[in-house]
């Protein structure tokens, strides 16, 4: 798909600077660009690029001042950066707005229920009574489970797989590899040291304007819902258990996990590979730095916690510092111990 | 599948309070059940709810007294919630049962050996010469590989993939986007500074009863095996490096891992996120805490570790109290640092 | 496929004793081998099952003097353990080398383009303009987006997920599972809350030699690429994040994770369930402990670092000593304290 500068410019609202006719069909970085591709120079760091590269149309901030004649074409706009990152968001959706239809071979059970503009990969298996809604995706590979339902407007990458009953909202995007639904780990320890399994009868309900990254996983509840609520972002290789709820706008970053029946509150963030025990609550609005381990629950709103066991982030940091202090410490312990005992032998001596 | 509540009554031995040909189809929560649905009632702390609900059966207690009359129908036994467990555990295993028969597209090889009941879902791939057991099931997008041996009554999830020559057990359940056998990450240091791949020529042996949770990672051997004991259980998200020997009834929580030839026993649990380094022994019933980091073999039976490198629980515990006072511990230090240079001058001066 | 004794020992250039055509088909461990295996002994500790085993051939060092006579057909080579690695070694790629065709049913797009000797597994897609060079092989289950390029003699393993865009290098293994090129995690805070996508509209760029584990997950740049250099090792479970740069003949052990933008040099090891932050750089050579956290950029090549967050390692080992002596330092303190406070109350009373 072609765009010219002109094209471009009344879709940012930009003001054109040489040929309108010049057209783009790619992206590239101003200084890596070749023809044919439309570039951006926000940060000023890399002006010089502007006067060597060959992308062929330039998105500019309207206070530059070009130092030399420019070959590419040039759109001025008051935030450059913005007006591209916008601009490569459109043509994303419209991308993604023009997968229809259903590849072969795929599997969609007569009892499914598919809305309009849906569209289905190869290799991809809808089970009996799942429903998608209008203009969701579902790419290769991916299995919904008996029961599924997919909101609209999602986009559900390949190989995701989705476990029956599992409950999908609006706006929502998974992507590759992501397991939905799988069971809670729930054992009853038995008299003879085996484990007896809790049948794990829940689902996971995600709501809508959710994103999950790759590879991650998240256990139905053992009964009623594990609940991933509306705008929430959970990144790669993250672990969510049975019952656990994760709060709007909750963060999550990669590698992270969060144990059994824990509530997070809105808008906290979780650095990566941190984690939390289970059946904690976490106020609104925490920060849990990565890699810590949080084993209470944290109560006050707006909280920062470090470390394993978690604890308040600026202690923590001073401790830390200390830590490393550890052995000179020690060293003032031993000097001390000395000065004492010849106090205190002169004082013997002296009486 | 519809149930009366006299069937049920008959199923778990309970004593039917009203209508008998109430029929239920599906499970609620009591504060959240619908009509046609089943319910229980084991905390009294939700008693309000029977009085509320719309579910048309009720599992309770025998020895809880009405205060209000109950639409539903009841079903008494000893213990509600137990009993309520044993009915979905039957009931799941008769779902899982039913599903018989090779569902198309699938590719069999014509090698491949199927038993009795048997079901292959959709885009699964059965290899040269693999071996599937009486009554397992292979759900949708699974790849098995050329001499897979799969024994009886498993349930092998969407999308596993179980690389040539691995053996499972009977009753053994892996859930979705779990990968076994891969190759063990064997690197020969070269001297120009590259790596020469190690081949790993080994295979993996799961042993009946073992339970793997969704998108873990378990290594073929060098040589020989990579072993998961009886009755062992998994969660997701794990790694099981070549050559490991994880115990009978061993339980790991999610995304932690194990490192080569590491030999795990009986009963050991490990905690979320954490790590045990290679060509260690870890005796009976151990417990390594969340995200703790075992650097050295457990020789003692039921030790508890935890911390990075881990050590003893109680120790690690009060030297976590103790590093958060460091703060104050320094500040101590400092006083008795000001106050015997001020004897040790007086002194000077006195003498 | 079978051998002889007197092949095998052509292929590795060994000397033979005992019966050449003594056959074998597969190999197994000296002290498990079943007739019709090959075995080697390198191991002193072994030898004894030299005398037991049912190997029907054995590779043993020039340098063994034999105890008892030996059943097996033995072949001499100056190193048994290297002549065996070499040995399987050229098996495995011969027999990976044989692999080819299209297995059915798949998908490959009219407008992919493969070249001579590859082989693609049943439920594969091949997306539009896809590449994939000579020799190389696509395991079942596998999605290759749209201009996805695969190099040469490659082995890309079951349900392996690579979006759009993505460039492989040649000679490069990935295992099942592993997802390359999902979107980077940005999200931009807004006013009320929410967060907004940014678009990932880079790509993934590994090149030659590179192994990747199984079930990893390494995203596409924000622009430009992420960066996956020459002789890279990475293990099963690894989260390399947008725009990220791993260097030449970097190891990374399983379950580690690298934040966005960070570039690694040559030959730097990181340790499993390791992590790096955002935006930082490592020097050649560094090494970083299993389980640490880098928050700083390790500029001196050669460091080495453990603990959360990361500081260099003896120090750290020191300090962690010590840590574990807390409770017994604090005990030293109050008896300095005690003594302190009783010289002060001396002098006071003696003035």
């Amino acid at each position: 798909m072609q765009f010219t500068g002109a094209q471009i410019a009344m879709m940012i609202n930009g003001r054109l600077e040489g040929d309108g006719n010049a057209a783009v069909a790619s992206f590239g970085k101003i200084e890596e660009a070749r023809s044919g591709q439309l570039s951006f120079l926000a940060n000023p760091k890399y002006e010089e690029f502007l006067y060597l590269t060959n992308a062929s149309v330039i998105i500019i901030n309207d206070s530059l001042e070009l130092k030399q004649p420019v070959n590419a074409t040039l759109i001025r706009v008051p935030d450059a950066y913005s007006a591209f990152a916008t601009l490569l968001s459109k043509y994303q959706e419209l991308m993604t707005q023009q997968l229809a239809g259903i590849q072969q071979p795929s599997y969609i059970a007569d009892t499914a229920s598919l809305g309009e503009h849906v569209f289905v990969g190869a290799f991809s298996y809808i089970g009996d009574h799942a429903v998608i809604g209008n203009g969701s995706k579902i790419m290769q590979g991916v299995v919904l489970g008996n029961n599924v339902q997919i909101g609209q407007n999602c986009m559900i990458h390949a190989g995701v797989k989705i476990y029956h009953d599992c409950v999908i909202g609006n706006n929502v995007t998974i992507h590759a590899g992501t397991v939905i639904g799988s069971d809670g780990f729930g054992f009853a320890p038995q008299a003879d040291g085996t484990f007896k399994k809790v049948p794990q009868i829940g689902n996971v309900v995600v709501e809508d304007f959710v994103e999950i990254g790759a590879n991650a996983t998240i256990d139905r509840a053992t009964m009623g819902s594990t609940l991933i609520k509306s705008g929430a972002k959970l990144d790669n290789l993250i672990q969510i258990a049975h019952n656990v709820e994760v709060g709007e706008n909750t963060v999550i970053a990669a590698q992270s996990g969060v144990s059994g029946s824990t509530k997070l509150g809105k808008n906290v963030m979780m650095g990566g590979q941190s984690g939390i025990a289970g059946h904690l609550t976490i106020a609104d609005n925490c920060k849990i730095n990565g890699q810590s381990g949080v084993t209470k629950s944290l109560k006050e709103p707006n909280s920062s916690v470090t470390g394993t066991p978690a604890f308040d982030y600026s202690n923590a940091l001073r401790s830390q510092a200390i830590a490393r202090s550890l052995p000179e410490m020690e060293k003032r312990i031993k000097e001390l111990e000395k000065m004492v005992r010849q106090l205190v032998e002169e004082r013997v001596n002296a009486s």
